[in-house]
């Protein structure tokens, strides 16, 4: 285990991979968390209470959970959804305890979820990326019979699903501010990964949001990206995965790398590994090509080949 | 701290309290629980999930948090009720974290409650009484221009607020069945408590189930009843000390109790007193006055002085 301090931004399932993974090769991790959600659970509790939305932050959590009997079991209790019709379906209990501490703590979204962290005894800190409820609105392009037309798309929930290609993603209110803790995080760190996770949605937020781009750019940290392992989800529909990196450096056009990890699935052919190497070039890094996905479980990361990937780029190969 | 197994019997504050005390004198406590609730949160959830209403099963779960700063947050999360006006507003999260269990194990009440005390680290075991959701009924005298009316009053939410005397109690559906691990704990138990708490919708259903009863008369264990400190609830209307412990052997007429213990302040006048002496009496037990009440909150036991009072008619009074 090493005493590296690393930081790790995205949000839904991405993160949860990436954390699941980096729990595996340091015990000082924080993960800075999208809150731009606004369908579901987080959607009607944002909407209920005027709250972050808390759905990102608790997933975040339960990867944190301690790898005991007794942490599995409250990771699985926090991620559980209510059956039925009524009031309560669908709503996630990790999503309800955050809203209870923030109920009891108005105000006080990082010392409430400091709170839920202890309380689980979580291996490491949850922040959100701002303590403002935030919207993405994206430009879509979309095939229609007179050629492609421009559509804005407003919800991240919308957004993840509509029919078309992203183009270009707008955070609303824009350039919100960054939570102070996740400021002095990212200066603190010895490594920081962005990535993986829905590709506008959860990852490319961070990047709109001034504060925290300013101090990527400024922290001394080895500063990692790590891609997808499936490029098919309809929200990045269209996008090669050069053309993911690609997007980073247009939103973020100062912004370098040190490493990018990607998974060999995704470039398969020579000129797709070409396109990547050149994209990849253009942020500045060095691009670690390796297996990093379940090998039964198509598109989803799995959590020690992608630790055995950090730890080869974060503190080299062991002998 | 005494290695007795203790088994306390009621619900609501009442049961809390009882447990708060208990903890200071032994470390093996399995409270039961009544299950009659219908209104609020409870009565909410039991209607959404056609389960056993969680409230009392909550509260005793927060009194038997670790006497840590970690217990003592996690007693007061799952007491915090949501604000609003919403579809959260007035539910208690600890309703819904015993809710999201029973959730993930259907028809597994009894091991959803382990689980959640494993989760909290509760120092002891929480018990419904039966597995069935149950009502109360009760008949009460209410005062009229042409005299007393006898009036049919359903659900423990109007029974414990309706104006009148209470005459007697019946539960819906009668003679329910007990819940097997409760009756094994009383089987095994040193002690067993019953009260205080809200006479007739808290302490009295328990014997109302005839498996509880037959297991109190059957078990080897010291009973203990413990009387309320304040007489002068809407629920218990018009009743003096004595009828309390009365009530009680009329609803069940065969059960002795080795000890009863009350407050100083619920029989002041020697004709009161004389009257508890007799009624005491007639369930076959030892009467000790003492005061276990909060000096600056009136009708409320005090957890300390309550553990005092256990301790020395448990094991005896410590040189």
């Amino acid at each position: 285990m090493s005493r590296s301090r690393i930081v790790a931004m995205g949000g839904g399932h991405g993160l949860s991979a990436s954390l699941q993974a980096l729990r595996h090769i340091s015990d000082d991790i924080t993960a800075i968390v999208t809150v731009a959600d606004d369908g579901g659970s987080s959607g009607r509790l944002r909407e209920e209470f005027d709250i972050l939305p808390p759905g990102d932050l608790r997933m975040a959590l339960a990867a944190l959970c301690e790898d005991t009997a007794w942490g599995h079991q409250w990771s699985a209790v926090l991620q559980h959804r209510f059956r039925g019709d009524g009031e309560l379906s669908g709503h996630a209990l990790g999503n309800l305890l955050i809203t209870a501490l923030w109920d009891i703590l108005p105000q006080q979204q990082v010392r409430g979820l400091d709170l839920v962290g202890r309380l689980l005894n979580a291996r490491g800190r949850v922040l959100p990326m701002s303590l403002i409820p935030l919207d993405i609105e994206a430009t879509v392009l979309v095939p229609g019979p007179d050629g492609e037309q421009r559509v804005m798309v407003r919800g991240q929930s919308q957004v993840a699903v509509h029919p078309g290609k992203v183009e270009a993603i707008r955070l609303l209110p824009e350039s919100p501010p960054a939570t102070p803790e996740a400021l002095e995080s990212i200066k603190l760190a010895d490594v920081v990964v962005l990535g993986p996770g829905s590709w506008f949605t959860s990852v490319m937020p961070h990047l709109l949001v001034p504060d925290l781009v300013q101090a990527l750019r400024d922290t001394p940290a080895v500063r990692v990206l790590t891609l997808n392992v499936s490029l098919n989800d309809e929200e990045a529909y269209g996008y090669t995965v050069a053309e993911h990196v690609a997007a980073i450096a247009a939103h973020a056009p100062d912004l370098t790398f040190d490493h990018v990890i990607a998974d060999p699935q995704v470039a398969r052919s020579e000129s797709e590994r070409a396109a990547l190497r050149a994209a990849v070039q253009q942020v500045g890094g060095t691009l670690t090509v390796t297996p990093v996905g379940k090998m039964r479980q198509r598109g989803v990361h799995d959590p020690l080949r992608l630790a055995a990937a950090y730890r080869d780029v974060i503190v080299g190969e062991q002998p």
